[in-house]
């Protein structure tokens, strides 16, 4: 059964949820799932509602053009997603291999809400995966010494790909700004801490220092601001002083492929909005 | 800010949303927040709306009469009920004191949505914690040969102090089937384990047996069917073959005590409707 | 660095570590690590002790033969492990890739103190994957109306196979009471339930329909009894009303790989001791 | 069953675990429980042991009188505490109440390794709870204009006490460098963050402005650094978009006041070693 996702963000107002639901009805339109949620600092509204494609009575493209009237009047940030529409997702990796593989298999099982259309990388390690796959690979080495124009191609290579979705599986290198601002809300990072703890480089090092007793891992809207996007989902595990800093390591690779997966699925889902800097998943 | 809390519990019907969310609105109602769910296998649509009581126009009477017109032509379960009018609890305890103590002293420092009226025990032990908290006590002995005439006592007791929801905490004596049907949906008990895992006596030392690694506890709605009642709220910790039986009863207590807590305050705040054995928690 | 690793499981005598420690040091044994743990109701003691291979000053032949009279002496049940000399693991799947092709992928990236020397299955379709990580595969189809034939069959490919570990990736067959006791502690199962909760096929169905908060995945050694072997690992993750049966069945599947591979892993590193029906994990 | 408690902390050297387990065999101790650890970075060893105070054959001075020329040989850092004899708990608070009456309450019922000797507050609020435990209750005000004065009537107060152990149970006050100097290794604090996550004020606000997905508690030894010292224990729970700062700080009590008893249970019960800024928690 297909369905339709209806996702808005608007200023809190009286009878939203009755004008919204009304709309829907008015078109005939059956309401598979809802959330709801007020930000109250914010006075913002969101919400998800999922419609059994079927059910409405005109097209796609007639129900957004009626749509826009209302949505102009709330003064609405708004989609109407369908979802046999399946997102194009670029996986960027490096030389780790296992979020890769965990997402590469995922895609092949057909569990994703998208399909993985390439893995770029800027070493040729992930190639052979990619292959198995049957998965589009591109390598774009970034040498110190020609950065810019390294990369500049690797942001050409990204647009060749046309993504919907742009995941970071520990790509381990910084995405150039204006990337981040043609791909806003789009790029996903697995970050291998528990953020805040430990923002930038070796945050397992830095754990086993300080002497935590929990590790974790961030999925993440990837901004301008290193490591300080829009949180969409967070795990951790428990270590003890028995763990060096290189068994959390091994230890986090679990933690950081099951987040990302979650965090990316929620997104492929269309269960994410955003106010400000935080998330609103509607899992 | 007071709220009043629509719950609704129905056959699945077309633009159900969008009928309350107008009836709301006519009123002048001002949604706080707003849960559904479909459970697709029965049929079955829940909602939890609440709306701020002073933006209604009209007394809560008259909406409650208003609305029983919609209620009857959708064939709904539902309830409107007044945040402000908190509902009156009654402990029941026996031995063991952490999860009444634990219950007392969230009470004390208004935590709960409700307020605790009274701790009826089969032993003395739990009067003394009752006095400290200016509670209530109330003694009514189980004994083996004379069980029928003190379970007659203890029904009448329970009676008396007129509660709105009876938690038993830890009270280890069998709830009879006439009181369980009196209070069907309205009793809530805390199982010291994961269930269905551990039915009965004895949990931990059976968990103990079994070499679990993970030791629980169940709060759930009390039925004539002993521990088999709809779950509200489970939660689990960590153990190992260093912890005997008698460590896990220790450790398993703050589960306890924390997994009743919980349950019990979505049970107050009108988060739970139950769906033949099953809840569904608006949290 | 390699090391030794010295397991033992005895009667609880006076002196035990003392004496240990002594036949250790008499050999200019370096300890790395040591656990020791006493089960009071058994009265049985049980140690794992790492050695550094190279501190010794004999062949780890001579070393097991000295040992011998001290292991007489106190009926110790003992094995002095190589770590150098890796385990041959046997996988045996069914038809959900979503174990095997986790452990194949840690197994290619040297994650396991093992080497994944095949992949047996009823049915044809991991062969693909096995292709591609190089590891030869099996495949033996079981067959209702030539049952015991197909098992013979399957149990003669197991021990061609020669393994010294096999794990059960969801593998959905009985195995037979022979293979049970011939490789008697080395078969690794994961059970996609938290035991002893859902014994037993459809647990998710059954988790599902008796509405737990949570649900899990079980790692435990095989025996004749199904689902009633001693338990090496466990975990859960969090459900809710929204989340039907077919929902816990994808989410479970994390927890389940990520579960079978902590619990081989630990029987790798040889961190995994029995004692009756229960497990020591010196971790 | 009584047990004596030997805690090792040395430079690691060949043998260690042989001359310390052969030092109690000579003494006839019985071992109830041993744990090592090696510090691989800083090349030290970490013993715990407890032995059987019935079974050693000479007095507790004598053992210790013997024992100190083994240590001074391998520049141990060291001590045998008898279990017997109760560490005494001075509990410091402020107005919060969730985690003084939680640890009351485990005084009462005997669970601590340990005994409340009083409770030392800068507001009267929590006298009426200690009064009702049957616990010294001493209130110094710590004023703006007089805080010099009030800090060295506090310092004097706690002395008082004498104790063995301070917990800040949500104190909320600065302890002054020399307090921490006199009683290093002594003072635990609960911190109501996952740190090093927003270390200081009002972590709650914090980690809701920044959207993460799970809060948290630490349990730390205090040293002059705020928010720095060794970490003991900490845990988390999860949280959504739904959850205001204020309800994080409901939420978080539980996890603050179950974490605080855990991190100073395992210190009553000499469970933990300090390395550097790090702990072995032996549990």
């Amino acid at each position: 059964m297909s369905v339709y996702r209806l996702l808005i963000s608007c200023p809190d107002a009286h009878g939203l949820v009755a004008v919204v639901s009304q709309f829907i009805l008015t078109h005939n339109g059956n309401i598979k799932e809802a959330h709801h949620h007020l930000d109250e600092p914010n006075k913002r509204f969101f919400m998800r509602i999922e419609i059994e494609a079927s059910s409405i009575s005109c097209s796609l493209e007639e129900l957004k053009q009626i749509f826009r009237t209302l949505a102009t009047q709330y003064d609405m940030s708004w989609q109407i997603n369908d979802a046999a529409k399946l997102k194009r997702i670029l996986i960027m990796g490096s030389k780790s291999s296992h979020c890769v593989a965990d997402l590469l298999h995922r895609d092949h099982e057909k569990e994703l809400e998208g399909e993985v259309v390439g893995v770029l990388s800027n070493h040729q390690r992930l190639g052979k995966i990619a292959s198995w796959y049957d998965v589009d690979f591109k390598q774009v080495e970034i040498n110190t010494n020609t950065k810019d124009a390294d990369i500049a191609k690797m942001t050409k290579a990204v647009d060749l790909f046309n993504p919907d979705v742009i995941v970071l599986a520990r790509y381990m290198q910084i995405i150039p700004k204006d990337l981040c601002e043609k791909y806003a809300g789009k790029i996903i990072n697995i970050h291998h801490s528990f953020l805040p703890s430990f923002v930038g480089a070796n945050p397992y090092k830095r754990a086993a220092d300080r002497g935590v007793k929990l590790i974790g891992a961030t999925c993440h809207y990837v901004t301008a601001d290193l490591d300080e996007g829009p949180i969409i989902e967070q795990d951790v595990i428990r270590v003890d002083h028995g763990n060096s800093s290189d068994n959390m390591k091994k230890m986090g690779q679990d933690v950081e492929k099951i987040t990302l997966a979650k965090g990316l699925q929620y997104h492929l889902e269309d269960r994410v909005l955003t106010c400000n800097n935080k998330t609103i998943v509607f899992n």
